[in-house]
C-alpha cells in the first residue's frame, strides 16, 4: 500500500473544510515519500544531498502553481512569499524536508506542506491576508551532513561561526564550501545569507513523543522548546586482571559510571516537571570481559524548557559525578560542550493556540519540545510559537514514523486559524 | 638497554647456587624477547604465529643442548624429556611462550625457562631425579588465535570440541585446519594428540596481581586456579527521544544497567574472600547521545577458586538482574557462555611449597590465581600445583610486564626444590 492509500483510507473527509484538502496533503506527502525512499518505507534525505534538493524543487513547483514568489538564499534555505494587503512584514511558517537516515515522512515535511496547505486554503477562499506570508523550507535540519544540527536556520540567523565549521567534513570528507558548490551555491552566497522581513514564526511538527497519544488527543501546545546541555563526563581509574585483582583493591571505572547513571535518573524530578535527563552514549575502555574498565566516556544530554532550571539539573548532575569520584577515588573530568538556550513561548500564543483547540473540541494539552527545532534557533530573535501533530506510538527518525491524515489536516486547520490571528494584530 | 642488562643490572650473584644460572635466564628471556618485539618493548606472538613457533624452536635448541629427547604433537605443544631412574611415569613443568598481542617478556616464557633452568641445574650437580622430567611448552595459551583461551592445553587433555571449533575463525578467516596446515602440522596430526606418562604438573608464573609487591615478598604459594563463569546480560528497554519522552515514561536499558553494575560490587564479599565479579565489556544501543538506550549488553566475569562459592556468587548475580528486571519493567535475558570449574591446589603441595619458601626467608603468602592457566586445564585430570613469582605494579599483558631477575632465580630455586621433592614420592 502506497504512503498515500495508507494516509486517505481511514481519513474523514468533514475535515476538508475552510478551504482545506486532505486529499491534497496525502498526495504531496506520498510524492516527497518516494525522494530518497528507503527499503523500510521511510527516506534517506540528508541535509545537502540530491534527494534533500530533488524535495525541494517538488515542493518549489508546488508552491510556484500556488502563485507564490519563490526566493533561495545560499544555504539552500526557500522563502515562498504569498503577498498580503501591507507587503511592509510578513509572518512565516515552515519547517524541513531534510530526513535522518533512514529517517520518516513527518517529521519536516509535514510542516513545510502544512505551511502551502494554510495557502492552497486561502486561495480557495479567496482569502488576502493583512500581512505578507511566507512558506519557509530550512535546508538540513538533521544536521546529518556535518553532524551539526539546525544547520539551514543557524546558518540564516548568522549563528554558524564559520571558523569551528570549517574544521568540520562530512562523510565523504567535504568542507561546507565543496558540499556548498556540489549542491549548486557557493560560499560567497553562504556569506551574503540575510535575514527576512518577519514578524512571528510558527511551526507545525510531529510531536515525537507519546503525550498526545495516551491522552488520545490530535494535537497540542508547545509550551517550549527545551535547549540541550550536554556534559561529557569521563570517569577513570585503573585497569587491572578480572581475576587477580581483590575487590578491595579495585578502581573500577565502569562501577562508579554505573552508580553515575542510575543515581542521576532522580534528579530532574527534584527540580523541574519537564527537566529530563538521558546518558544515551556510552563507551567503556578498554572494554575486554575479563579486564577491569580503565576508564568510561559518556554523554549526559540535560533538557528543560526554563534555562534556570536546565542549568540547575546540570549543576546537580555535576556534584554528583565529583561525589562519585570523591567516594571511589577514581578521577573524574567533566565538560559543557553544548549549551543551547531554551526558546519558552509566550503565554499570548500558547493561549491563543489553546483556544483554537478548545472550539474544535480538543483538550489544550501543553507539551514541552524537548527535541531541537528550527523554531528554536528562530526564537531567538523573534516570537515563535509552535503546535504538535500526534505522533503514532511516540515514534520518529525512523520509516515507522506515522501521523494519520485525520491528525494532520486536523494540525493544519489549527495552524490556520493561528496564523490568521497574527494577521490582524 | 636490551632486556638482558636490565635483568642484570639488579641481579644479586648470591642467588647463583645449586647449579642455578640467574645470567643464563635473563640471556634466555632476553632472546626471546627480540622474537616477535614489538615497538613498546614488549612482544606480539600470537599462538601458531611464526613467532611464536620461532620462539619454541629457540628454546627446542636449547633443550636439545641440555640433552633432551624433544617430541611435538599434532598441536604443536613441546614435550622435553629428562630421563630419570625410572622412566616408566614423569613429572612435568612448563607453561607457554605465546602472547597477547603487544604482550610482555615474562607471561608463559617464565614458566618454561624456569623448567629448563631446574633441568640445566641438575645437569651442573649431576643430579639424576627418580622419575623422569618433561619441559613443556603449551600453544596458544592466551587463545588470541581462536580467541579461544588454553588451546593448547585443552587440545592435549582431549577437551576443544571440533564441532564447535570448526565454527572459529582467526583473524584471517582461517579455520584450525588451515591454521594447522599453515604451521607445519596437520588436522590429522591434531586428532591424534595425546596424553602423556605425568603424575603431576608445577607451574611457575607471574602473579599478574599485586599481592606480592604490596607484601614485599620474592614469591608465593598459589592456593587454588579460578575457574571463571561469564554471564552474558542483556537488558532491554525502550528507545526513545532523549528529549520528547518525559523522566516517568522511560523504560532506559542503561539505567538499570547501571544500576546492575554498581550493585553487584558487593556479592562477591558476601559469599567468599577471594570471588570476584567484574564488567569488563558493556555496549550501549543504538549509543546515541539523544536516544534513550534501547538494550544493553555486558558480561559479568564471576571468579573463585572453589566451584560451590563461584556458583553461589553467579546465582546472586543473575537474581540482582532479575530484580532490577522486575523493579523497572525491563527485560532481562540471561546465558552462561563459560563456566570453568576452578582447580583447588591439594593442601600436601600448598604446605611443601610454604615450607619451601619459609626456609628461605620468604613469608608463604597463599594467592589465588584470578586468571587461568595450563595448570588449570591439566589439573582437571592430575595433581598440579602452582608458584608465582612477583610483578611489578600488578602488570601483564603488556609491555611493561617486568619481574626482576632476583624474583625470577628465587622462584627457580623454589620450583627445582619443589620438584625434587615430588621426585622421592
Amino acid at each position: 500500500m502506497s504512503v498515500f492509500e495508507k494516509l486517505v483510507k481511514t481519513y474523514d473527509k468533514s475535515l476538508n473544510y475552510d478551504g482545506v484538502d486532505g486529499e491534497r496533503l496525502a498526495n504531496r506527502i506520498d510524492t516527497l515519500s518516494k525522494i530518497g525512499a528507503s527499503p523500510g518505507g521511510g527516506v534517506t534525505r540528508i541535509g545537502f544531498s540530491d534527494e534533500e534538493k530533488e524535495a525541494k524543487a517538488e515542493v518549489i513547483t508546488w508552491m510556484k502553481e500556488a502563485g507564490l514568489t519563490v526566493e533561495t538564499d545560499g544555504v539552500g534555505n526557500v522563502f515562498a512569499r504569498f503577498k498580503g494587503k501591507d507587503d511592509h512584514s510578513s509572518i512565516a511558517s515552515g519547517s524541513h524536508v531534510d530526513s535522518v537516515p533512514e529517517g520518516g515522512n513527518f517529521d519536516g515535511p509535514l510542516g513545510v506542506l502544512a505551511a502551502l496547505e494554510v495557502v492552497e486554503a486561502w486561495k480557495t477562499e479567496g482569502f488576502i491576508p493583512e500581512k505578507s506570508f511566507e512558506v519557509v523550507i530550512f535546508s538540513d535540519e538533521e544536521g546529518s551532513r556535518f553532524n551539526s544540527g539546525i544547520f539551514g536556520s543557524r546558518s540564516y540567523m548568522g549563528l554558524v561561526d564559520e571558523a569551528s565549521q570549517s574544521l568540520l567534513k562530512d562523510n565523504n570528507g567535504r568542507t561546507l564550501e565543496e558540499v556548498l558548490d556540489h549542491y549548486g551555491t557557493s560560499i560567497d552566497e553562504y556569506r551574503s545569507v540575510k535575514k527576512r522581513d518577519w514578524e512571528f514564526f510558527a511551526e507545525l511538527h510531529i510531536e515525537q513523543g507519546k503525550v498526545l497519544e495516551k491522552n488520545n488527543q490530535p494535537a497540542g501546545v508547545v509550551s517550549g522548546i527545551a535547549g540541550p546541555a550536554w556534559l561529557e563526563v569521563e570517569f577513570k581509574g585503573v585497569a587491572g586482571h578480572a581475576g587477580n585483582t581483590p575487590m578491595n583493591d579495585r578502581k573500577d571505572a565502569l562501577v562508579a559510571a554505573g552508580q553515575f547513571v542510575s543515581e542521576i535518573e532522580s534528579l530532574p524530578g527534584t527540580v523541574s516537571e519537564t527537566a529530563v535527563t538521558t546518558v544515551g552514549k556510552l563507551e567503556v575502555y578498554p572494554n575486554g570481559a575479563n579486564v577491569i574498565p580503565e576508564s568510561v566516556k559518556m554523554i549526559v544530554d540535560i533538557r528543560d524548557i526554563f534555562k534556570e532550571t536546565r542549568d540547575e539539573v546540570l549543576k546537580l548532575v555535576e556534584n554528583k559525578a565529583q561525589n562519585i569520584s570523591g567516594q571511589r577515588g577514581i578521577e573524574v573530568s567533566l565538560s559543557t560542550t553544548t549549551k543551547i538556550t531554551p526558546v519558552p513561548i509566550a503565554e499570548e500564543y500558547r493561549a491563543e493556540i489553546a483556544g483554537i483547540l478548545k472550539e474544535m473540541e480538543i483538550e489544550p494539552l501543553e507539551i514541552p519540545s524537548g527535541a531541537g527545532h528550527d523554531s528554536m534557533i528562530i526564537g531567538s530573535e523573534i516570537p515563535v510559537a509552535m503546535i504538535f501533530a500526534r505522533s503514532e506510538n511516540g515514534i520518529s527518525h525512523n520509516p515507522e514514523e506515522w501521523t494519520t491524515l485525520n491528525d494532520c489536516v486536523t494540525s493544519v486547520h489549527v495552524l490556520k486559524e493561528f496564523i490568521e490571528k497574527q494577521m490582524t494584530k
